[in-house]
């Protein structure tokens, strides 16, 4: 974990492991990545169909350390002016505050201070870091946070009956399970244990199900996507009626970012390692948000001039002039993208940094609901 | 309901009126429309946006009772070869007697037989007929069907206790609330007290949510959308890698669609009356599934050469030529598109006559899992 440095590079790649679901695997950027590393950088190959998904885990990893802009000679490219860089750590910064106000009017008013649990199970470093920062977090914009550390070897049940205070604890309106598990624990039985009311993952199939319904509600909108599509209303991007195309259609990210787009009235269309030909799809979007987890992926000729473009990837790449000899890109090439698109956000410092900004959002949201405070 | 004489009709009318969501509505063949039916046949009017959904229920409806060839004539069609017929009549006839064998298994083998219980409140005529419907089903392949009838005037507590009663009633496998229930009832409260083990329209959030979810599974697959895929698999019709337009988003039809093609590895998008050009996106599509309820709108020109078209459709137009003075049409504007694409459902006679044998599927399902039954 001292490889990466930044808060919300590690906030954000936390929350990419995540996942309630043990077969969704968004390919971000994490510890288990980077000690499979490669140390050879090849050259990006072109193919028909993306290659992200299960063959990314079988096959060794083609890394594009940088995009050339050679590829979008053909489109219609300015290069005096380039696109609206989307600062997400700005964003995220003022909803702190926000979230901070909030939190003071509350207490204020009727006494109430939001509370988030994280249960951590184990010794793994990052997970430990992980859980430091939420708290750090927490203790910027004044939510209370808890905490409860197991032992490696602990029992489902010591897990669950911890849920089970914290589910009952008045104090506590935010539940997360830090993840990964022991792997002698099934994940599911953990994460379905925390009561939907104080879910802030949002990952609850029923939770799922609502998001996906017209007419219905969500308790929790998952945070990731619900980052993305708060930079969009932050820079008065429309959705309404617009074309929007999602890449990876993991329960984390992926699924819940196009049921979103599509509760705001975007054709959306989802693209993803089965895909023939995404390129021609993606091409047609005045709204992209990526998230396989390959660098450089999305190049600029994938996208149409004046689309709007939400990186969600961070992905290693080898970097001998960084000190640490590695550095972070998205999934879009950002040299070539920036040249075509008209806003786009940059990795680090575009949705990373969102996440943690959600998470805090949807503690207090949660608590406002529980005292029906407004 | 004297004007709908096929079953097939009035079973699949019925479902698209059945929606759990008070909001989401799925502008198909109902009695309400036809006590609104435009007495003037108007030409069909092209617009740069879709015009179902909301419009469709403020404006006098804009009926096309036939449509010309000529707007294909561009197209590369040949008007020698017609696409294939799907025949729904005859694969729902299949999949009944399938049904039947592995009730009779079951009753010799562990003495089970499936039970469907429905609950009726109020005199409606044509809910009356839908039941009736429901149980002449259930009686050719041997399903038991019990049945609740309940006054108009009936209180929600009234209606709750039966659905308690048929929810702990060790017989009754599968339960329906026919709707639309007296307006002095809460829909959505009355149809969340259905066990979801017993939920056989597959409505609840919660299942909705795990359709939704990789790596979830839903206890039941709504069944007009799951006929639709299974006239697709019977036809040997391949959905992995394919693109897929669906062609609405309503809870009970095109959303779940939508889902259950990209469980099957589609690349799919949803075309909505939000959406602008909607005919671009549905000429890319190698599958359509049409679910508006806006009669012919899908022409020729909407449609890529050899693509295959499901149309969950089936709206009345006038045809003084017709004893009843008007017959049915689905969406897709048939004689253009038989002469482009590669199959397409008829209507009536395609999806319709699918959706109660996947009801009868689904009971017969939900009987297997809660007796362990294979």
């Amino acid at each position: 974990m001292a490889l990466i440095d930044t808060a919300s590079t590690m906030i954000f790649t936390d929350y990419s492991s995540s996942s309630s679901s043990s077969t969704a695997r968004l390919l971000l950027f994490n510890t288990a990545k980077l000690r499979n590393f490669p140390k050879t950088i090849s050259t990006f190959r072109r193919s028909n169909s993306l290659q992200f998904g299960i063959s990314s885990r079988t096959s060794p990893r083609t890394i594009i350390t940088h995009c050339s802009s050679s590829s979008t000679s053909a489109m219609q490219v300015n290069n005096e002016t380039f696109a609206k860089v989307i600062d997400g750590k700005r964003v995220a910064q003022d909803i702190r505050e926000e979230i901070g106000v909030e939190i003071s009017r509350m207490k204020e008013e009727i006494g109430i201070v939001p509370g988030l649990a994280v249960i951590l199970v184990g010794d793994r470093k990052d997970s430990a870091t992980y859980v430091r920062n939420k708290k750090k977090a927490c203790d910027t914009v004044g939510i209370n946070s808890y905490e409860a550390r197991l032992a490696e070897d602990s029992t489902e049940e010591e897990v669950l009956n911890h849920i089970s205070k914290f589910n009952d604890d008045p104090s506590v309106h935010g539940i997360l399970v830090q993840l990964p598990l022991p792997s002698h624990m099934n994940e599911q039985n953990i994460l379905n244990a925390v009561c939907i009311e104080k879910d802030v993952d949002g990952f609850h199939p029923l939770n799922i199900g609502r998001l996906a319904m017209r007419g219905r509600e969500p308790l929790f909108v998952p945070c990731t996507p619900k980052g993305c599509i708060e930079l969009l209303h932050r820079y008065d991007i429309p959705i309404k009626g617009k074309r929007a195309v999602v890449i990876g259609r993991s329960n984390i990210v992926g699924m819940p970012a196009a049921l979103l787009l599509q509760r705001e009235d975007a054709t959306v269309s989802i693209v993803h390692s089965r895909t023939k030909n995404p390129e021609e799809i993606t091409r047609q979007a005045d709204i992209i948000i990526s998230a396989v987890g390959q660098p450089n992926m999305v190049r600029g000729s994938w996208v149409k001039p004046g689309a709007v473009l939400i990186d969600v990837g961070i992905n290693p790449v080898e970097d001998p002039a960084s000190p640490r000899g590695y550095r972070l890109v998205g999934d879009i090439c950002y040299d070539e993208a920036r040249k075509v698109a008209s806003a786009i956000t940059p990795v680090p410092g575009g949705v990373g940094p969102m996440t943690i900004a959600m998470l805090l959002s949807n503690t207090l949201l949660s608590a406002k609901r529980i005292h029906n405070f407004r």
